[in-house]
């Protein structure tokens, strides 16, 4: 079935939600129509894009609750919001590994609240080529704030960092173990420290382990550390402020056009990327990959040799 | 320091230990030298490679014992065995995240075993990029079986099955949900099901659930189901017998050349992707990516029209 692209794009800028899910959907799944969405998405831009949030951390320290919390505070000050929940997911069955978007129902029906859950897939670039082009369609859509939710493992927290304006990195007490193995990573990220769950033991030992590593940034912004428990929707004004301030600092000091310069060319990269990637795939049915495999196989020629052909193939088509 | 590579390549096809984790260490850590090494171990093949088999299983379920129990019943075979542990590591630390080596150390002076501990990064490519070097190496220094160990989590998982000539999917009891949910892929990958802890409660559950699935396998191939209990060191000799059996099975079936020829279409993929990338990493500091993200940030161009720029540069290049 054709897609008519420029009703679809216009339909999602007056804030239908089935267009903008529509969109995601096209986008998540690399559909043909992907490069004209973005054309179209991208010819004309709204003056001040989206603040672009991250909200990352371990599994269990309440990530969707907070995100929920957050959504709450931003609709209380009236604006609209996107969240992405990004999940890894099993390279297998396609699906999220996690479930628990419960809380989230507090704001299903609300039509200024967007919400999707994305799979990251296993998929080169998976991740860095989707995401995006979803914010760019949440951004369309008028959203004032979108949301990124991700589980930190690993190389997640890195892509997030490049994605959002500003990288949450929630913690819970009672995690000292994680935080002193995480800590350049986190600190490197980290625009702000939320360390949920603060009515349970041990949050004053977290708070103050954080705050002997923040007190050692040498960046002009120094992450502030917010306590909450969004649970009890405890605490979300103040994250929501912290946020507040730091785009402000974003702006002032011209950090924010930077990390949006970033972002596109890590956009491009990815794009570029994924378009190598399917000439090779390509050359996959093709003679002269499995050809060049087995001569390595053979010992004929190596790997290094082989993939100067290769790519000497690839410039040429 | 200068590296005399083919010193170090005859050192290591002598099974000198110091030489092996050398050249590890200079695949591991993409070392100028790599193109060279490569070409030097590809110029000798053995006529008989190792049998390379893939161990893989959700934390917990005892994949450390059970790589120990496997080289211990290899040992007594009189064969050399190679170890590579392939961790998913942070990125931030570079350090792996899984530490239990502890029963290893039975093998540590062993001097027919090597075992090497790889971070596998989260780079682009990283698992496929060092993997089938080190494997390489593994091979060179006479290793008849090598053993590659990783954690069964994502994308991992896929790549172990397309590294390996046979692969272990290891279980434990209780894990009914576990494998409902991994059901598709655990099927796709699996040469070889074992379940470990066979002496806990729920093991005939759980082979009678395995049974029910691999009965509805319709390859050639249908994998055998072995229960050990390798804290105890108890059924290595039965994992290594359905192990020699499924080697006879890809070796008389052709399939043994096709995954060998498919493993090096992967790796020749891998280091041209990581060529290609390197090109791109080469214009990060050059105007042209700059000046394409900055287009992209007022909307003067989109990341796809930006994408086609990039790639034109990098072909001229």
């Amino acid at each position: 079935m054709a897609v008519d692209v420029p009703s679809l794009v216009s339909a999602a800028r007056e804030g239908a939600p089935r267009a903008v899910a529509r969109l995601i959907s096209l986008v998540e799944n690399a559909a043909p129509e992907v490069r004209q969405i973005t054309a179209e998405l991208c010819s004309a831009r709204r003056a001040e894009p989206a603040h672009v949030i991250g909200l990352t951390g371990s599994p269990g320290v309440g990530k969707s609750t907070s995100t929920a919390m957050l959504v709450k505070a931003y609709r209380q000050q009236g604006k609209r919001v996107g969240v992405l929940a990004v999940d890894p997911s099993s390279p297998f069955t396609g699906g999220a590994l996690l479930g628990d978007r419960v809380r989230m129902q507090d704001h299903a029906t609300d039509p200024e609240v967007f919400i999707r859950s994305m799979a990251s897939r296993g998929h080169l670039g998976g991740l860095a080529w989707a995401t995006p082009q979803a914010l760019r369609v949440l951004d369309a859509a008028g959203c004032e704030v979108i949301l990124i939710e991700t589980v930190g493992v690993g190389q997640a927290e890195v892509d997030i960092a490049s994605l959002a304006d500003s990288t949450i990195v929630l913690l819970a007490p009672g995690m000292g173990d994680g935080i002193q193995a995480a800590k350049a990573g986190i600190l490197e990220i980290a625009d702000l420290f939320v360390v949920n769950k603060a009515d349970r033991d041990g949050v004053q030992a977290t708070v103050r382990e954080l705050r002997n590593m923040v007190a050692m940034v040498e960046r002009p912004w120094r992450p502030p550390i917010v306590t909450t428990v969004a649970a009890r929707d405890q605490g979300g004004d103040d994250v929501v402020a912290a946020l507040a301030k730091h785009y402000e600092h974003l702006s002032a000091s011209g950090e924010l056009a930077r990390r949006r310069r970033a972002r596109a060319a890590d956009e491009i990269e990815a794009i570029a990327l994924t378009a190598l990637r399917a000439s090779f795939a390509g050359l996959r049915g093709d003679d002269r990959l499995d050809a060049l495999a087995a001569q390595v196989v053979t010992g004929e020629t190596d790997p290094y040799r082989a993939a100067d052909s290769l790519l000497a193939a690839v410039r040429n088509t």
